[in-house]
């Protein structure tokens, strides 16, 4: 496949629109079978967070239930390990660096900042853009963070609506040691921060009023459910928190063991609640897809303020497990048999996945990294996928497939540290030593050769897109 | 309280049983009212080890079912970190220090070895024999450690019967390399290990054939409850498995995702759910109290064939979470609403919970370290235990209290390195930092204060029991 198409002039994406028209022959009778989809994304929300993942103070009743009528995957990755390629992983169902989006060369911590203009390019085809062609409402509430300049935001990318932050909620912090604090005490007044709070392409509030943010986040993705009963939707409700500065509303605040962080993961937790409540009201659940999921492990550095990964190794920004296995849970009452799946799956499936329910067709000019999640959610349970790549910046760090990951680069994720070049690679078996404890290289020299070929393989036939930040 | 009473005649003995008996005035009305219950303890099982506490590779679908069904502990701590002194602790509400049982000062792993002739002093009183008074069957189902010698096998201790291993399945090692290995390999045939196994106070198999022994004890408990389905019984189910070495019966050998060790869980799971539906068939199950724990943390050092402690800080042998906090779930349809729970409890409280439910009197003449459960189980939900004490052989090394733990001394389980000492104590706020990663003493004085004076009370209190080692 050819991931050199660039197309940026209006007249080809006039033809992409008309591609995906025409392959949809949308119809009213068509449009009543398509099925409603709600991604909820959790943001720096660690593996070992929710109480059905094994946290012993934080409590998440309504992520539980919906896990125990749904179904529950234990081999989940996020896009990526930070914040920005996750998000254009998850959205466009490619590896971020194929949209310029994964990060400059080398470790580090590359999102867009505050100052940056470039996002995810207009000619991506996110979830929503496909999915409105065949005639889903569609609305993001939450964090964006593909690019704030006017033509980057949500609005430009297939949604119908937006309401929410167009970056992370540390950002235009008017003192950069707050911003750079690793703080375990009370978090900073909202107002040291001067996030703009939009809807649609209009800032309505600076700075965003962080305490009663996921309150308001909510309250926009019901009415938006509410508005749209007739309508197949899909919403994309990327959250803001857990991700540091922390707030919570005066409901939540100081009532959680966990502390301020777990104030912040429990209110997450009944704002999911309200959206499954909303939908069984409006008799809308057995015709909606929930999926629940992070955009990648826990900010360690954050110390108290930040999450855990359970029993894996480090967090977000590398790629140990840590920063990449997250929870990931999928609901749907009467098409999804609740259990746990141990299958490997990938943020990035969510595209495939979301485009299979909605009819449309999955772009062919380009290379897509996801794969269908069908056969794990309503098949025969297996899974599609059985490689995964872990990038750090613009560089692929380590390959899995089955049971097995290579390394052949590592970082410690936040240090200052060289990355590690390793020939051979480091290699651990995932399912019998979850935690990356003991390289088994020695002994399986035919699995490092696989992995070896198949990570050289992925590296020869990259492509990488435009550098955006 | 005097804990000094040492009474080893059988004239001492008779006058324990007579006042047990003469408090219990047993008749066939009571009897149709005591429930049954059933201990289920797995061996060196970690926190983190099963599906309903985050394992992503192990699958226990029948104790997550139970876990549903009934309520989950977050904040339940074994006995003590090895075999010996925890099951001590479980049986009779003490710590395993108050009946010699402890540990020999210091760090070290003490525990009763195939050469000892020592045991759990006959003046003790169990659970069984507290029971067994009031008309209970009662039975024991897998490993007992609490001495071989004919006066301290089970059926010395109130059991009417007992079907398992004297000690760990890793004694008798003809060969003290195996028994020694750390052995990331497949485990040795059985019959390198000279274990016997007992009907009552009989060897009947010699070595035992470890691979069945899981399926074995399952069928013996299910044969003990349907001949006892009119009579009260009291059953406990020590598990071999997964200590070390791992064996696994044919049909569970070689199926789990995460290696041996995930066989023998899986299996034990498989028991456990033989078990619940031996009580659904026989209609038991809203009469019976399922009670499952483990007896320590995981043992790390055996690599792949070891568990896993979660997000908790080290394993077995220590005194940090990873080696003292394990799963419990407790279930009785009917009397226990499903949900999880952060109340503190101990393995210990399962005495002072199972006698009370058994309409036994606690006995008044020494010190009991158990509280009674009941209000977490079937009432307002509200601990009686705030603090919990963790023992390192003989010595106490940390105390918890509320959210505050304080370690006075700390060691690194399995390391020959020196205990350190610490004044002031390291101080942790487990329910905001569960893995132990950021000493708070310096902001917290007053905790600190209040936790050392508790330590000395303790200690300056404590009378130590003959050593049985």
């Amino acid at each position: 496949m050819n991931s050199d198409v660039k197309m940026k002039s209006p007249k080809l994406l006039l033809a992409i629109f008309a591609a995906l028209l025409i392959s949809s022959f949308v119809s009213v009778a068509r449009a009543a079978e398509m099925p409603n989809i709600i991604i909820i994304l959790a943001d720096d929300l660690g593996y070992g967070d929710l109480g059905c993942y094994g946290h012993p103070s934080i409590r998440t009743p309504n992520l539980d239930r919906m896990a125990a009528e749904g179904l529950r995957f234990t081999e989940f990755y996020a896009g990526q390990s930070y914040c920005t390629p996750s998000r254009a992983a998850l959205l466009t169902g490619r590896l971020a660096v194929r949209s310029g989006l994964g990060g400059r060369p080398g470790p580090g911590f590359h999102v867009i900042y505050e100052k940056d203009k470039g996002g995810l390019p207009t000619d991506e085809i996110t979830i929503a853009r496909a999915l409105k062609v065949k005639g889903y409402a569609t609305g993001c509430f939450g964090k964006w963070h593909l690019g704030h300049q006017p033509e980057f935001l949500p609005t430009s990318h297939g949604f119908d609506y937006f309401f929410g932050l167009p970056y992370s909620n540390d950002m235009d912090a008017l003192n950069p040691k707050i911003r750079n604090a690793d703080s375990d005490g009370p978090n900073p007044d909202f107002h040291n921060f001067n996030v703009p709070l939009f809807r649609n392409t209009e800032i309505i509030e600076r700075p965003a009023d962080q305490t009663t943010l996921t309150k308001r986040y909510t309250a926009e993705a019901i009415k938006f459910i509410e508005a749209n009963k007739r309508t197949p939707f899909f919403i994309y409700f990327p959250h803001t928190f857990p991700h540091v500065p922390l707030f919570a509303s005066k409901d939540f605040k100081g009532t959680s063991a966990r502390g301020l962080y777990g104030d912040a993961v429990e209110e997450l937790d009944w704002s999911v609640g309200q959206i499954l409540e909303t939908l069984r009201k409006a008799k809308l659940d057995k015709n909606t897809l929930v999926f629940f999921t992070s955009d990648n492990g826990p900010w360690l550095q954050k110390k108290f303020n930040g999450g855990s990964a359970g029993l894996f190794r480090d967090g977000k920004g590398g790629t140990w497990e840590g920063g990449y296995r997250v929870p990931g849970i999928g609901r749907w009452p009467g098409k999804i048999k609740p259990g746990v799946t141990g299958e490997m799956a990938s943020a990035m499936d969510l595209f495939n996945t979301c485009l299979a329910l909605g009819g449309a067709i999955i772009p062919q000019d380009r290379p897509i990294d996801g794969v269908d999640l069908s056969p794990i959610l309503f098949g025969d349970g297996k899974s599609k996928r059985d490689v995964h790549f872990y990038y750090l910046g613009d560089e692929p760090f380590a390959v899995r497939k089955g049971a097995f990951k290579a390394h052949f680069i590592t970082h410690e994720s936040y240090t200052r540290n060289e990355p590690e070049k390793h020939n051979p690679p480091l290699l651990f078996n995932l399912e019998e030593d979850p935690s990356e404890r003991f390289d088994v290289a020695a002994g399986h020299s035919q699995v490092v050769d696989e992995l070896t070929q198949l990570y050289e393989n992925h590296r020869a036939k990259l492509t990488r897109g435009k550098l955006q930040f």
